[in-house]
């Protein structure tokens, strides 16, 4: 049996927060587990959330916003993304510094600290992910999650944007199946799945930062989520 | 907190099979339960399973097989698709009679009851869905799960192809964040994130066909997942 317990009670996190040290009392975490952080907890202890005020919308950015979106935020969007994939009106997908792809290069207003403000992902949310594992002190596996689009259905679902401790990617390949045939090409992303998971309790409101995933027997790995982004020769669609 | 128990022991899967009463007997379902079938074993008893044998390939589908395919699954996965989205060599993404987008308009050879044999996705899988819910007698909800590549990242994750009983498209749009600024866009494929959990315990290997999800509140619905594709109209990727 696999667990999901989410983590409640977390303060209001400012810069400089030691969101170890906050998770380590609020999760009661063992040895074995997954902890799930929602990708803004982490941005928000990192200062990556920008103020509004006196941002200075591009050209580009003004078009892009229109009528129904702010071109400050649209200005910050493209300050975080390295390209744009694909535009619908001031819907922006694009590819971040770290190769993922996803709306408004993971730029959101939801949960900030303030009306007049955004929250970027974090820098680089495979390191984040490695200090806060190390700083928890236990043997868990942390994976950082947001929300993002998919082509082709509706909705956003968890994903990991950053992960320690575990093997994201488990291969099956040449192991056999319920009959003995071996698999060709079943690679699955459990961290992902992971996120999805942990993204039952999370939910968008922000009230639930984190969550703990028991029971899950993870691979031990050295790989992060920016390391499991198609790569250009196998990528069909961006 | 929600957890995630496996169905296991069930026994082999034929055409005809009374599959809610195997689960019945299985799963130990409670009312408020979901229950994630993996897609296969729906499929097994509603008999579509194919053997290779006496299947012609087409012209194109000796082409797209190459070397490294067999031309008869590629003749197969063109009869299921309503269409080819992308080619790389002999991998097809094409866009199924549900209308999802996946490899190999989801035919697949993993856990087939024999060698030369391939499963197809159910006819209409969330009529299977609705069919399986009927029969168990139990308020709980039925999501049928397969393993989907997507763009951008690699590796498979778990989504719903089926689902009945629950709303799988939550809506968070006009609902205050934690700071009480309402969401602008935010509508989580809650089915998918199901069948991404149940697919931790659920996994490749056809071992356990099945999963209960249990503590999860899911929200009353009567959208299938077909109806959560993607429209045309904001389809930016296909």
């Amino acid at each position: 049996v696999i667990e999901i317990h989410p983590v409640r009670g977390l303060p209001a996190l400012r810069p400089g927060d030691d969101l170890a040290a906050i998770l380590r009392a609020a999760a009661g975490l063992r040895d074995g587990d997954v902890l799930v952080v929602a990708q803004k907890a982490v941005s928000k202890v990192e200062g990556r959330e920008v103020s509004l005020a006196g941002v200075e919308p591009r050209p580009e950015a003004v078009e892009i916003a229109g009528a129904d979106a702010d071109p400050r935020v649209v200005e910050i969007v493209l300050r975080e993304a390295r390209r744009i994939v694909r535009r619908r009106g001031s819907l922006v997908i694009a590819e971040t510094r770290h190769g993922f792809i996803c709306a408004a290069a993971g730029v959101d207003r939801s949960n900030a600290s303030g009306a007049d403000r955004a929250i970027l992902l974090p820098e680089d949310p495979d390191a984040s992910a490695a200090r806060l594992r190390a700083a928890l002190g236990s043997d868990v596996a942390v994976v950082i999650s947001d929300s993002f689009g998919r082509p082709f259905r509706q909705g956003i679902t968890g994903v990991a944007v950053g992960c320690a401790g575990l093997e994201p990617l488990i291969s099956h390949i040449g192991l056999p199946d319920d009959r003995g045939r071996p698999f060709e090409a079943t690679v699955v992303h459990v961290a992902d799945e992971l996120a999805a998971a942990a993204d039952l309790v999370i939910g968008p409101s922000g009230g639930v930062p984190a969550a703990v995933i028991r029971g899950y027997r993870w691979q031990p790995g050295a790989v992060g989520a920016a390391d499991t982004v198609m790569p250009p020769e196998r990528d069909l669609f961006s």
